[in-house]
């Protein structure tokens, strides 16, 4: 009954075997070798679109670091109040920056949209020097509420950005599930709705430790290899990084392995919401669920030997009640089942109490 | 009919007066000389405490030194949506802490609650090391709309900060202007209330070029000599930012400069408010009026020659229609009563059309 | 003959025993893991002494962020001109620091002495706040040259620092080399010669990416968890990275894949020196073989095959003609003799030309 | 008999009266005011080339930002080791470049060469993404041990640092001084010998706070206005900064004040000259006397409240025994001669001693 994170899981098997198949030899340091490069190849196929990578070892690093190619040290990131780069990176994304300003919008659900970007460019009007201009919007696909946006809705956010000379940053983290969710072309949430950079998930999805940074424009590349070097994130062994990739894009395994965990969610999610008095707080669209209690349930369930975190965040309108379930695309349905009996038994023995 | 900034108005008498008493004949440099240790005596004398006194050029430097003496890196400073160190500075607070975090928290006239940031709090909870911790309580005494904290709302705010392990800092840019207004000691509202650091403005109240960071516990002071020098802050000929604060201290002239310019302030916000259809909407506490206008009046007011600012901030309420208007040393009444009758008769001609 | 870096090797065998390992069932993200805990007590027994263990995945963030730890931002790092730290991190150290400044000192070998560090400190003498104060002595064992420091003379050294104020800070890429080499507990070059925090080397050494920042006073790694965290270097499956030190630190492989490598360079330094007309640059201690070869042959080496770098640094005395070659775990004594023989082929070729 | 410092003196007249001038009514804030634009003009005359002007109130602040426009974070500053950025900033370039290395080069009289600039960027080979690459060459004018380039030096210098790819920054604290000794038009010494940025020293020279960046290609200075804010090095009330620009270069004062310290400093290097077993360090070509005196004689003169300051640095030659003395506008005759003979007394009194 662990639902803590989908960073609980373990490596994926086509990505344990991509990295036992690489361990064949000596090959060249630094992204010298041979995988590295097919491996971009690769994701230019998938992406439909050429695409400069950068690896590297957590969604922390591709993020921050991708920020600091998007905005200038004075810049400022929109981004929403309950993304990761605001809530969860102890501030790595004003680090590389080098101190640009995060400025963190309200919204349900953790989606931006067109209005509450609008009104908050509004609310900090551009008065150089005397204000941060505002440098890239920032967006988290799917978002940390275990939302989607539909590729109208990115599209839409797109524009906007470009109507005001903001770069498009993408925190994809769990792109793979929102993906798999929508059931599109990895390209219409990406550069085709109008995305600069795309943080590009791997970790959470099976990967040991393995994130790409996706520059659409490899022009906006052009000093990467200089921020990811001195950052500490290039590796030596970097075919070892590549691996993962090639592991994850073969076969579309990163879909398979999304797919998996957004259905055990999704079991799990509706297994919940037919137990009376458990809330399902956002819709289920990935491989997460946020649900609310009855009271005394979660701690019930967590005496039961069940894990899972609080999800507490500026926009949460439950009291501060909500839990957050993650599934992974090591969950299982007898694992869901045995959860969700848990539940329902924890929940009659509080209603009697 | 100038009513932009009190940046606009120049060098008050005294303090020339001091600058040019300071010239006579060769001085230490960088702070080794007289006057620097006079000036430090008397804040001490005027705050009734033992300070730690660094005299720097401009609020921006002050305030962004003095955050990065009471924050880590890594962590978040908790201010108001509309505070300078918020909306003002180009990101020299995250720049000079090397990348904390600042926490907006919305609120009416500029003025932060215990309530209101309790909830900012609460939203943000300590999950080390995720999320930034929380580390500074910054306050603005007079607030940027030119209303003022109450020693005992001040002294709640300390306690919670004490309570929650934060640091307070105060940009006291009008921090004269405050004192002018609410005829109390100036300890009340910065030590006695818990402020660890003030940063006691001058130049809006007739300095050429000079603030003073008070670290009213000089422990906290340690690494400041070190913080100001490589921030390009450490005047070599540091006598003629002391001589500043001489002429300032010396027999009150920051009191009566700052209630000439509070004075002023109020006339024109009366005057105002007898005017039909022209609405008040701070509280006018200090030396600033803010005021929504009929259509059209500010654009007449313009072109005639009168000077002000919109006013456009994330807690704006009048939707985009607040201008402010701030009085200084050097404002008078004829020029207060020239910009009434003007209103006047602005209002009246919109009025027909 | 590919004898351009240790980190063209793979991962060593039972590096990739222990992730597979590791891979079984879930676990705590973020280090709450069990494996994160034992590897952290194994090495503790390897040195004999309390270690707070911070494993980041490259040798450049386990260096750039200790030495955020020992100096402030304004602090100096005294250092060799030839240090990695110095030449090869892309200003990673500055960035990390905030803007440390780092001292490079020359001496033959990459060695520091000390005298030379006496005459460093000496000539930028402590003028506060305007020179930067020296904060850390870094020391690498063994170093960029491929030689090793005697625990005598860091003992020597380590007293020196303590003498002046400095913290050390040992680059430990190829620790185990030394190790191998010395034949000495890992403790007396460490901690009790005076070593604050050492950044064990696992990547040259048969790991796939993973370096340990160990700190010897718990108390020096109070913010540690926050600089790691905000530097993108907190793996969320840290498991994979406790594996392979458990890999390495089991039944001392760590120390048969280092004296492996040894001994392949010494073989290979051997080899070379008895070809005439070949020069060994400096001693040859670890598994690094650095050299002067005749005119030509370098490049006729090259030309068949063989893979190596030239070293050009600030201490060259051969006038850019120093070759580096590297053995590493997985370099065989097949591999050495025929790049032996490749070379006096070469040698005897170019001296007939 | 005060040596210590130009920064000693105070205002000159001419400053101190524009500064009075400049007082009269309300200017617009932030650079906003006519004073500002006059300056601009102003400069562009005397360098007969259109600059992009920008004022600050530090030179340590001047040369850090200035270096900030022109260098990466991940960039390498090349400087003499006994540079001011280097020895006497506290570390504030490494701050505000966010990051970027100062590779200190060595050589007598603080002057850099053609020769030892090329053996220093030999032994720093680029190798991206590595090391990090060279981007400027800061040259001092005069230097820290009063030294000038000639135009041809510099000329020289120039034409390598655009062979080499390098932007050319020129600390310029004492430029008034090297321009007045060489005689030669100022654009011979700045942009016509390949200069792009001067950081033109106005304080050492006579003014209260005041230093000027200078671009000479305005498109470098695009962001610079960000830079400065962030800093917290624009002022508010700019005019008073213009105002000392203003009165130093009417009239030539500028070159008049510094024509007097130079002077004064050649009627005290050639009376110490004369004093059997005083050394004159090196060349007095501005307003700066390097020397060593015999055993005891410093410690005799300050004993008699004579006030200089020892001179050691990295490229000392004299064991620790050269002492600086330094003459400014306001150093008279009659002060040079008490001096020369005091230390004769004391030279006599060391003899029979």
């Amino acid at each position: 009954m662990q639902f803590a994170s989908d960073n609980w899981a373990g490596v994926a098997e086509p990505v344990m075997a991509a990295l036992q198949h690489a361990n064949a030899g000596l090959a060249p340091a630094y992204g010298g070798d041979d995988l590295t490069r097919a491996v971009e190849r690769r994701f230019a196929e998938v992406f439909d679109h050429e695409v400069a990578l950068f690896m590297v070892s957590t969604g922390g690093a591709a993020n921050a670091l991708a920020l600091s190619a998007l905005s200038p040290p004075w810049g400022m990131v929109v981004c929403h109040a309950e993304s990761h780069i605001q809530m969860d990176e102890c501030g790595g994304p004003e680090m590389f920056t080098g101190g640009a300003k995060l400025l963190p919008v309200p919204g349900p659900s953790a989606k931006l949209t067109v209005e509450s970007v609008r009104a908050a460019l509004r609310g900090f009007p551009e008065r150089p020097p005397h204000g941060c201009p505002p440098s890239v919007l920032s967006l988290t696909q799917a978002t940390e509420c275990g939302t989607v946006y539909t590729p109208a809705e990115l599209t839409a956010l797109g524009a906007l950005a470009r109507e005001q000379g903001l770069r498009v940053h993408m925190d994809g983290a769990r792109f793979a599930n929102a993906v798999a969710t929508l059931g599109c072309h990895p390209a219409e949430i990406s550069w085709r709705a109008g995305v600069d950079v795309l943080c590009f998930g791997g970790t959470k999805n099976g990967a040991m430790a393995a994130e790409a940074v996706l520059f659409f424009d490899p022009g906006l590349a052009r000093d990467f290899a200089f921020r990811r070097k001195r950052a500490g994130q290039l590796w030596s062994k970097q075919r070892f990084l590549a691996a993962q990739f090639e592991g994850l894009l073969a076969e579309d395994a990163w879909l398979q392995l999304a797919g998996q965990a957004n259905a055990m969610a999704r079991r799990l999610a509706e297994g919940l919401a037919a137990i009376d008095g458990v809330e399902i707080v956002h819709p289920c669209q990935i491989n997460e669920v946020f649900v609310a209690f009855p009271d005394g349930v979660a701690e019930a369930l967590r005496a039961r030997g069940a894990a899972f975190y609080p999800w507490i965040t500026p926009c949460d309108e439950t009291g501060g009640r909500t839990q957050r379930l993650i599934c992974s695309f090591a969950s299982s349905a007898d694992q869901v089942d045995a959860f969700l009996k848990a539940t329902a038994d924890c929940v009659a023995a509080a209603r009697k109490a």
